[in-house]
């Protein structure tokens, strides 16, 4: 189980939308089956109906900068774009809460990144790091997310925006 | 050693410009001290100027859709990008001849990513995929380069392009 | 009429795929009716299934940098956009060969950018400027293109990249 | 006189760091003498250390779709362009308060636009338009910026980000 079932322990996942049946299956989903999310080890935090947020903690193969033991920015575009899909995936499972948590779940496996741009602001150096996805806007095919790389002390390393196919 | 120094033996990096020292120092910064690039199993094949190329090989964790087997978008931003800056450090490597090896590749340290963009245009399904990366220009503090990652069939699958600083 | 109907002489805008008809109505509509369009003087030189070009004229009231006479980064992004639409209408209509040229032009009005990148590489200064653009792939919901703004002599001077949504 | 000198009335253009003096002069670069911003009719709202806002008024000229009355994407992405650019103009005015306003308003002529993105999210219909443009970072060399395009009442109609050399 990836959310906590345990009675009275906070779940590890925040969703004031989501039941945890669906919350557990996107997790298993991003983190787990998307098999690259998890070589890269990023997590998620919350899930609400247009925005994500999640962590990634340092790990010496992430270095993309061996002098100065900088994460590779190839881990920050990977990152924000796996956000930016999640995103619009909370986005579509809002839309459809009267379908059942399997039926959205499936919706997630359509889903495709058309383009994706960073901007890579500051060195990102850390122990952890925070990303941030919301939904700009969600059409019937094309959704567009604004995602935020930052240091653990919330200072802005790299910002993204995307577009996904929406099938 | 990154490049085969038996005689008559073909280097496995081509290059009509560099020296074998030059090219086999930035093979090993690029391929091994970047520990991400290593750990994606990014690998240089031809060091031109101002046009690199390389390949990947696909392995399971580098999967980003579970269902067909895809690369992740992750990787293929990662990996242009970081061929974009291999272009531009071998332009600089070019423009530079009259230092020594070990003075060329001690600029490569200062590079670093101002922003990327990328197109995906096909589903990058396959057992080896290629890159190349250009510049399309130059400066004295930026430089703009062109990528493209290609199924091994040299069919596009996705298109990028990058603002590199140059210090 | 848009292209020249005299006898013997060569038509304004070339097209080995399009019949002169569409040709025309196409040129309307871009160069008259996109009001934007005929305000900065955009015109098209050729129309091919997935490769469009074009040359635009500089005028005081484009200047960007009054100080060096400079084109205004904004017709170069405008200018670009434009011409990846047309690129893309253009690929729409050489798919569509067996409806009328009105059939064909009706869906120029169902395109939209969904976004667009563009690289200024070096400063546009000259009377004439070329435009060039291509499709890299069109699919039946998004079409990708890539563009080009080049000097007379043929410099490039500014890269673009966009995605469209096709109806 | 740009801004308005009589006595008692509320300045055209807000700003609590600038005098009166470089707001003026600043305002009179961007919107006349940078040809292409008096052609589009774009004008300056607020100017403050790294956060700029601005207006455009709807013109028969500037439509992009002929049937449907909507401004050109070329306007939205030139006036995202140049409300980047005021913004790293300001955040450097900012920086050197010490110097005379000429002094500073000098600096404008050194930036240049390295590259922009633009999503179009939504349609934008009306008669008047708000941008907004914000600096993420402002180094020695490069600064980063975020924009916003929105109607009269507050909805973002298109998102941009660009990267601009500091000399």
């Amino acid at each position: 189980m990836t959310t906590s079932s345990r009675k009275g322990a906070a779940p590890r996942i925040a969703s004031s939308v989501f039941e945890a049946d669906f919350v557990a299956g996107l997790a298993t989903i991003f983190e787990e089956r998307i098999s690259f999310n998890q070589l890269l080890g990023l997590r998620i935090d919350t899930l609400e109906a247009e925005h994500v947020s999640g962590h990634l903690a340092m790990r010496p193969e992430l270095v993309g900068h061996y002098a100065h033991n900088r994460l590779h920015g190839g881990v920050i575009s990977a990152t924000l774009d796996a956000m930016g899909g999640l995103a619009v995936m909370a986005a579509i499972g809002a839309r459809h809460l009267d379908e059942t948590p399997a039926q959205r779940l499936h919706r997630f496996g359509k889903l495709g990144t058309i383009d994706l741009r960073i901007d890579y602001l500051r060195p990102a150096i850390g122990e952890r790091f925070l990303l941030h996805a919301q939904v700009l806007r969600l059409g019937s095919r094309v959704a567009s997310t604004r995602m935020e790389f930052s240091s653990a002390d919330a200072k802005l390393l790299a910002s993204g925006s995307a577009a996904y196919i929406v099938s």
